[in-house]
């Protein structure tokens, strides 16, 4: 058997899933080169402009696992068992997230990020390229052209500036695949935006964000560890997730016109004083008003697309594709399980491109689609719905029905967080069983209502003939509680 | 009271919206420059890329009699009254579309346009620019760049490009309010979508259109003259509307991939033949194979986006803020009303810009959406539903339900088309109408069911007291059709 020359693919992004499809695709045979704007966050000090920690979960542990790296990833995160509600009198009412050995994973951006860098940087045929950043690409052809960025410290490209004479540098490649994994405000999408009959959609949610710390207390954390912790407070929200260090990150959900009220740093105590008092002692007033000018608050995007790629040439993953609101804790979950199915269709076609890219495209995007939806109508559920006593109820109905017939119900956040059910038949499942607890909770109020209203019937039951049938009918519909439209 | 300095309005656009904001503009006291990229429709022999005729309805009226002239559109215009279903046996069968008296109007796009130019050129301190193509902007500071196009055949143009040597002309504008009213592709808007925080999407179908002729025949019109002919073939279908020349524009809408299995010119008749017979003759076989390949299909694009405003200085409108599939006849009619619209905020804001841009986006978006939606419905009921026995008898339920409640129940399609109800009213008071509809008829069925099953009632009401609660109940129900679910 001849053996095929081996194909290129250069991998535009190098975060969590541009790294990522860098091992996958060295292991498919690949010869590889990253390209990432930023300098190696490896050597940094600082890195801005991302949130700080994430939550790792079912899909996205099979999608490291795959290529060798869940061990070492989950030694390094803390389990999250429940979410921890702060109500604003101060009670803490945990609601778990599954049963009792279910657990979501705190993980810390940058470590994990570093990880997969590395991981990368060891397999074959892998070359990763810092401080460049895409000025212009010819998706159709596999030609890309990259600026080298000024390199602020870094000798070897402070050199290569010099050698240029202080211009720009510029380097052109050609590739058999274009892997954009470039992010929510990707580059590499932006030109597939300008191709005909592309669909795309770009939604600005009304809050943004802005992360705070609680410090460790007396060396200890500050607050139960092994927790979401959530203020649900219906038009904002704050979370906070724990850290390897022993602190806190807190993140506050709001909308901008509401932290823009906010202009002083008496403003921003008084406020927390009001709506997240049992904060305050933990962040520190100080703190609280240094950090909460110190940055802007963030915006939110959540982007929709199809097709993801171009040919058999270039394709598009994660935040690229599918940038979603962070409220279902699945942007890096299903950016990691775009990588795992990529591969999986990889596996099944061969690793023909040509075939590959089309699959990939139409496969992944009802899922994608998804769990997009499920984030946004998140968005309202955590901030709103776990104050209200059904969700409190429907939760336990849910958790009381999946120990029954495990196989057959399984809660909405189970199958998203504890499964590979695709995202989209996750919903379609989770549109039945609504129907199913619903008319199980009427059925039961009915029973009760019926059986209450049993020797009334049996009284009136001796005049059925003089009673109209539209009278009847409409008393048995009130009682089962079919006029409440 | 000192007077104010004259505003100036720079108007992106010679197309219908454009050409009518023009005419709202300068009765508002603005001096007025419309720039276009393409040359003056009234000088050209051919306009090629956008559909040859349109549905003109009560919402596009009003606002053409705003600025005085709906009754020369109107006097050019044919009425229709009804749908013209074509069945494949060839039956032919009416739909109305309102009340006897109530019609759309099939227009002439261009002669439309044409005296909407006129009559904008014929007003005060009104400037028309054509062949000023928008190549760069500042939306913020109100400045606008346009490059003068090349004229092919205009002398005075050919002028210019002679005295600057063949170098490309340039001309710089600044104004107080830049009116983007450039179409589904608009420049003015690709600017907005690069601001932080705006949303959009652009959404193409599966669909594209092709447009055929049918000629006069012996001097005549071929077909009924005052209907919307309609071949609904579920999964494709084409339509006709009448030309003041006695022609009929065929519009062919069909899935792309369909469009390309027909790859010559027997194909294209056999197609034909099998699927609008009755059309083949009205067109003719060598015009249908000639015409058919002379232009590809094109693509439709349904876009939404927020806001439509920048602070003080600009405002898209038209197509180029909510470009929509054309299958509710809207699209047009739409535009029009933003224009209305627009020149109702100015009268009631005094003509504030920093107030009237911004109360513009807050009010007609949700109707640009909603009507955006409903031209996306439509696109599934003309194609399917005409088809169906529900959508008849749910057509004459409506008609009679408005006929004995007239300003209660008012049918989807007149509000849409014969009233200037908002758009997202309507399709809040369809969705109330639409369970008030069903449940009549469930109500209708369950009377019938109710009375079939009296005598066994009365049968087992004798042995009432040994029947189970929940029996009773499941068998009341199933009565009334709530398990339907």
């Amino acid at each position: 058997m001849e053996k095929q020359k081996q194909k290129s693919a250069a991998v535009v992004g190098g975060g969590l899933v541009g790294a990522m499809n860098t091992c996958y695709l060295s292991s498919r045979g690949f010869k590889v080169d990253l390209y990432e704007a930023r300098p190696d966050i490896r050597t940094m000090e600082i890195v801005r402009g991302r949130s700080i920690n994430l939550a790792l979960s079912y899909r996205g542990r099979q999608a490291l696992k795959k290529v060798g790296l869940e061990d070492q990833v989950v030694q390094d995160g803390i389990p999250m068992y429940a979410r921890m509600i702060h109500d604003l009198n101060g009670t803490l009412r945990p609601i778990p997230y599954g049963k009792s050995d279910q657990y979501i994973m705190s993980v810390d951006r940058r470590k994990l990020n570093e990880t997969l860098l590395t991981a990368a940087e060891e397999r074959p045929d892998v070359t990763l390229h810092f401080q460049h950043k895409l000025v212009s690409c010819d998706l159709e052809k596999g030609k890309l052209t990259f600026k080298i960025e000024p390199a602020n410290g870094d000798d070897s490209l402070d050199q290569t500036y010099q050698r240029n004479g202080g211009e720009d540098v510029h380097v052109e490649v050609t590739t058999d695949l274009i892997m954009g994994n470039d992010g929510a405000y990707s580059a590499i999408r932006k030109h597939m935006v300008k191709r005909p009959r592309f669909n795309y959609s770009q939604e600005y949610i009304p809050h943004g964000y802005m992360e705070l710390t609680v410090p460790p207390h007396n060396g200890e954390f500050a607050m139960a560890i092994n927790y979401l912790h959530i203020w649900p407070r219906n038009e904002y929200m704050m979370i906070a997730l724990p850290n390897q260090d022993k602190s806190f990150t807190l993140t506050l959900f709001m909308p901008f016109d509401m932290f823009e009220q906010l202009k002083t740093g008496d403003d921003v105590v008084k406020f927390f004083m009001e709506k997240f008092p049992d904060s305050v002692p933990l962040i520190g007033e100080e703190s609280l008003k240094e950090t909460y000018f110190r940055l802007p608050p963030l915006p939110l995007v959540s982007v929709k697309c199809f097709p993801y790629h171009v040919s058999d040439k270039a394709v598009i993953m994660g935040d690229a594709a599918h940038a979603m609101v962070p409220f279902y804790g699945q942007g890096m979950n299903c950016g990691f399980e775009d990588c795992l199915v990529f591969d999986e269709i990889m596996e099944k076609l061969d690793s023909d491109l040509s075939k590959v890219l089309p699959e990939y495209s139409m496969y992944r995007s009802p899922d994608a689609h998804a769990i997009n939806d499920l984030a946004m109508y998140n968005y309202i559920e955590m901030r709103k719905s776990v104050n209200s006593r059904w969700f409190l109820m429907r939760k336990k109905v849910d958790a009381f029905l999946h120990a029954i017939m495990p196989r057959v119900f399984i809660p909405l956040y189970t199958m998203v967080s504890f499964t590979r059910i695709r995202y989209h038949v996750v919903i379609n499942k989770a549109k039945k069983q609504d129907v199913l607890v619903d008319n199980s909770i009427q059925a039961l109020m009915a029973l009760a209502a019926v059986g209450g209203g049993y020797f009334t019937a049996v009284a009136i039951s001796r005049h059925l003939d003089s009673i109209p049938g539209w009278l009847r009918d409409s008393v048995w519909g009130f009682l089962r509680g079919d006029f409440a439209v």
